[in-house]
């Protein structure tokens, strides 16, 4: 597979300048750029530049807006409602980080419920954006459906990502950002490009019978990690990111979507928290660093998000590549 | 294994006469025996009178005080705090459930963090009752290191549950209450006393090799469920109940304690959301019902918490049955 070395600097400009000539204004193109920047740093290709054809795809149908201005209001004292005006995630949190902190350092903890918004990039950098700001955090989104429930056959839950950060000072924060899914669906889609095999239950075909095939797996449905127990996790994620928040749930989101290859409407939910505001009698900083040196302490063992922490040192110096296909996808949609 | 019959009456005086005759005042005796007696009521023995002595032991060594009184300030406008000053859980929660729902109500979203708090019960009983107030819920807490992380060898986390509900009109709550371990110890101390295996991937034995002999498992580690997805949210978990509150993790709570059978002390933190407090243009309890629906008319499925519904309307009329060696021993206890 013919590859490319691009710059971190080079693929900022290639996300730029393709949001830009498909249709987003400058805050909407730099949000997304930065976002799947980031991605491709830490190497999570899966919501790097693979994205940039389903972004594109978004605007041109008219799905989502390029020109949306996300608007914030206070719906109760601990909660904010952001309204995303039928944007992309980036800009709309982007926005959502400084009023999402400072309501939560009045409060101890508070949530903001993003509505009306288009997802499709990983939960880890809007945790990691309010754990440098010292604030603990959850996040979750759903999407369309593409995972089994327990006992049934047919896909029903989104891959259902949870992140969970918490703030370290002079290091990058501790962050968690995983599908409820066995594996996330842009990884399935990137093994499917590939032509590599998936581990044994990662999914089932649309009989329901299990198999390692990503293009069988993508035509029938995902399976949750660990069993039931990512089932309950991957239904508290509905709930929280649809009913709760007046969103769409991920089989709603399905009924609602034109299928354009770009992220559905849905809703996103965090909740973020002060540790400064919950009683500790001395420093619940240093406290977790005891924590996490107790648990580094076993051969073997390392923090979540540490492959991700080395690959970004590598990155920023080396750059990333980029396959020649994708460029050259990326190429014609400008 | 010869068995007694008792009605939950009869599994309600036992376990208040039992704690009261060890040292518990009226109000500690009646919240411990509603607790056990609501585990047994829905079959979860490793919860129920099974408890009963390590209860008795950690009154006698005196690292619990059965006349405690919690007392719960508010220390930021969404926090409050519960300090069970060395009691268990029972009491403590059944006094934190209207200020946190008041506090909930009020703010939209508000966390309780439990301090000086000895806990050897299910979270689901908190979350039901926060659930039955119209409240959706979060609980966590972790124990004495029972589970080795992804890559190590020793025990590290707790078995560290987290529970989530949701309320429903007419109906129990949907409640998932899980362990981040494979498996609950309570649940492998049961395999252990019946001479039961265990399934693959649940534990290592104290060289850290895997086996499925529950004996090896209590001395060596379990696992998490879902690998290192499990772990991360065992992580998690020990970040909440531990710095972020000012208590024990699992590892402290271990170096701080008796080892007198009983629960060692810790912390637990609830987080409680007000579902109509989030934005919800139209009714977020009839949103979820129809999100309920579409996952149940898949053939198969059911919700979490299903089956222990159906055992309960069985046991409040036929009672439960408990092991006579177990009745002798709570016998033997007063």
């Amino acid at each position: 597979m013919s590859e490319q070395q691009l710059s971190l600097d080079d693929v900022y400009r290639l996300a730029y300048e393709c949001m830009k000539a498909n249709g987003c204004n400058h805050e909407n193109a730099t949000a997304l750029a930065e976002t799947m920047t980031a991605a491709e740093r830490d190497l999570c290709h899966a919501h790097g530049l693979f994205r940039l054809p389903g972004y594109a795809a978004s605007l041109k149908s008219g799905k989502v807006k390029g020109d949306a201005k996300p608007t914030i209001k206070k719906i109760a004292p601990a909660v904010l409602q952001l309204d995303a005006h039928n944007g992309y995630a980036p800009l709309a949190l982007k926005q959502a980080k400084q009023p999402l902190a400072d309501c939560t350092k009045e409060n101890g903890i508070a949530a903001m419920a993003l509505i009306r918004v288009h997802h499709f990039a990983a939960l880890w950098m809007e945790i990691e954006a309010l754990a440098n700001l010292g604030l603990a955090a959850f996040a979750f989104t759903a999407y369309k459906p593409a995972v089994a429930p327990p006992g049934g056959s047919k896909p029903f839950f989104g891959t259902n990502p949870m992140a969970f950060g918490w703030p370290r000072s002079g290091k990058p924060p501790m962050v968690f950002d995983q599908a409820s899914a066995a594996m996330a669906r842009g990884e399935v889609m990137i093994a499917a490009r590939d032509g590599r095999t998936l581990p044994e239950g990662v999914g089932i075909d649309k009989n329901g019978q299990p198999t390692t095939d990503p293009d069988e797996v993508l035509k029938g449905a995902m399976l949750t990690f660990g069993g039931y127990k990512g089932a309950s996790i991957a239904l508290m994620i509905e709930l929280l990111v649809g009913p709760l928040i007046g969103e769409h749930a991920s089989f709603e989101a399905a009924l609602n979507d034109n299928n354009d290859g770009g992220p559905p409407q849905g809703g996103e939910l965090l909740i973020a928290i002060d540790p400064t505001k919950f009683g500790h009698p001395d420093d619940p900083y240093q406290h977790a660093e005891r924590l996490f040196d107790e648990l580094l302490s076993q051969p073997g063992t390392r923090l979540p998000a540490a492959r991700r922490y080395a690959n970004r040192e590598k990155t920023e110096k080396q750059g990333v590549t980029v396959p020649q296909s994708l460029l050259e996808k990326i190429k014609s949609l400008r």
